[in-house]
């Protein structure tokens, strides 16, 4: 049986549910999938980082509340995370990699990503900032390295987005893309259909825990803008920067436009989008549309995500989804293990052909 | 180059709009996808069949108008369909089966699915009868036969609903399924809203070329049946009888009905749904279902067919996209090929491995 062994890197809500998901489940998805996951390292910011090449019993650390985790006074244990040290020394077939991005240069998750791959590791993570940012290089530099780089996790959580745009649309043309995608703002936006200011409709976002304590990249659009850039990417292949996706974020509504609009059956969301142009170039941005009750997101409510795919022989392809959760995004890390054994199944007998 | 020799049993809109793809587009496909397909037979009620073991050239026959084909007067043509000869006897890869369907026994399409199987051809048809009455029968001869069985056409035309359920959500449970899966009935079900009698509904759909002649099998829920029943063997891994699908329609709602529901924020669809119950027996139905304006399959339009799976770790997760259409069909039988393309591969690569 193949097992994968794991470096957590990060031990937030997302890394945590991933483990949970390992401890509760481990031998049933062994059955189905055909490999089995251990987990050699932990690191976090907060709780510091804990090593056992020889596996880490996950259900004791699983038993403190996320707070109180002290991995130092554990057998292998640091109060320092030593994530540099853990990703480039510390023995491992995969690292996942779910810390915090800053959106203006990706660090420090674009460091765990770079070193990973250097070292000849495959890589997850839940990140946007590296691959938006960095995307085409990541991908080269993996390449080179013989390891993949995988990301579901980074639009729509562990909705299959960038798995069914690589994979189940074979002799397709995309020729553009739409999307609701992200959650706080698409909930803020219902709530003021329904009367509430703006104040207090992202006041509940937070209180629900959609919204973070700083919303501004939810409200504003940039955090849609990077997962336009990255589905620009996937989709139509070509690289954006930030510059290349003009954005305009829901704070310039009033709950009068959003309730006048209602009145007369149409929608408003915080949509990004991109399509490809005649002459080959992408357009691409992020802006509030008022949609008609026919376009296929204008239903999508609360922190629910869709994305519409124009695609030359289908038409319109909507695939919809959880948009965020610990668990779901824990299980875009899944799909990406499961992607990366599958890419190892095939590149392990296709080597052993000749 | 790995080429496909495909014999089209039936030459109605959906096999010949592979035809078009591939006369259009075959060189593109081929660089694209790694493999060539090349047409060797096609049968037809109304044609007449053609063989040509060297490669039908495909343009002359494209040009001429559907009603007014005859194959018998080329080389190799004959005014006999011949389909029993065709699928047995003339060597190809696989067969495209795409005629019509009995779905009281599944006939003739199922003779077409079982003569290719046991000749040791790949098969990929759009047709429900033999899938939904006979699947795990179906998949047991191909798996004894050592060939691929593939239908994605069969539900929501070109749209990946199946392969998407089969490939994509690899460690999840799916504990149900609510799906709109009726063009015809969900276009006439949106002009009820608008004011239009019953009677004139369906003579739109009738004229907008969504309806058949005879719309008893799209308004009385019978498509949408046999949709639940393939579903509920390929998302659930149940089998079920026609028996097990309770099915009531849309014409014993009145347009009163639907303009009252409307008026209070509901939409009527007619659902098509399965769901494992605790005790792991499902249960299924079709029947028109009022649903409140926040669910997923409130919103699905027109034509659009729309597919939510319920999941453990994501919740649900939907899918929309054409429900019917002759190139979005053709395009699930191309999606079918790549599939029969990839676990021969995969395959190959296995096999050379020892």
């Amino acid at each position: 049986m193949t097992r994968y062994d794991l470096s957590l890197i990060g031990f937030g809500g997302v890394n945590r549910a991933l483990a949970e998901l390992i401890a509760e489940r481990g031998d049933a998805l062994e059955a189905e999938l055909g490999f089995a996951l251990r987990v050699v390292a932990i690191t976090d910011l907060r709780a510091g980082s804990l090593v056992r090449t020889d596996g880490i019993d996950l259900a004791p650390l699983l038993a403190v509340a996320p707070g109180e985790l002290d991995l130092s006074v554990l057998p292998g244990g640091s109060r320092d995370p030593r994530n540099e040290w853990v990703v480039k020394e510390v023995p491992s077939d995969i690292v996942v990699e779910a810390t915090f991005t800053n959106p203006e240069d990706g660090q420090p998750a674009l460091s765990h990503v770079c070193w990973a791959i250097e070292a000849g590791k495959h890589v997850c993570t839940t990140n946007k900032g590296p691959v938006a940012l960095h995307g085409p290089a990541l991908r080269e530099l993996a390449e080179r390295h013989g390891v993949r780089l995988a990301f579901e996790g980074t639009v729509m959580s562990g909705t299959p987005v960038l798995r069914t745009a690589r994979e189940m649309l074979g002799g397709l043309a995309v020729t553009g893309f739409e999307g609701i995608l992200n959650g706080t703002s698409n909930h803020v936006l219902g709530r003021l259909e329904s009367g509430l200011t703006f104040a207090d409709a992202v006041a509940e976002a937070q209180s629900l825990g959609y919204a973070e304590a700083d919303p501004t990249a939810d409200v504003e659009g940039y955090d849609v803008q990077l997962k336009v850039m990255i589905l620009a990417g996937e989709v139509l292949g070509t690289r954006l920067t930030r510059a290349d996706v003009p954005c305009t974020g829901i704070s310039s509504l009033t709950p009068e436009d959003v309730r006048r609009a209602a009145a007369e059956g149409l929608r408003w969301k915080l949509v990004g989008s991109a399509r490809r142009r005649p002459d080959g170039t992408v357009e691409a941005k992020v802006a509030p549309v008022a949609l008609p009750a026919e376009h296929p997101l204008a239903g999508v409510a609360g922190p629910t995500n869709a994305l519409v795919l124009h695609t030359d022989l289908l038409g319109a392809i909507t695939l919809g989804g959880p948009g965020a959760g610990r668990t779901e995004t824990a299980y875009a890390l899944l799909s990406d293990i499961i992607g990366i054994h599958a890419a190892r199944s095939a590149a392990l007998t296709g080597a052993g052909r000749g």
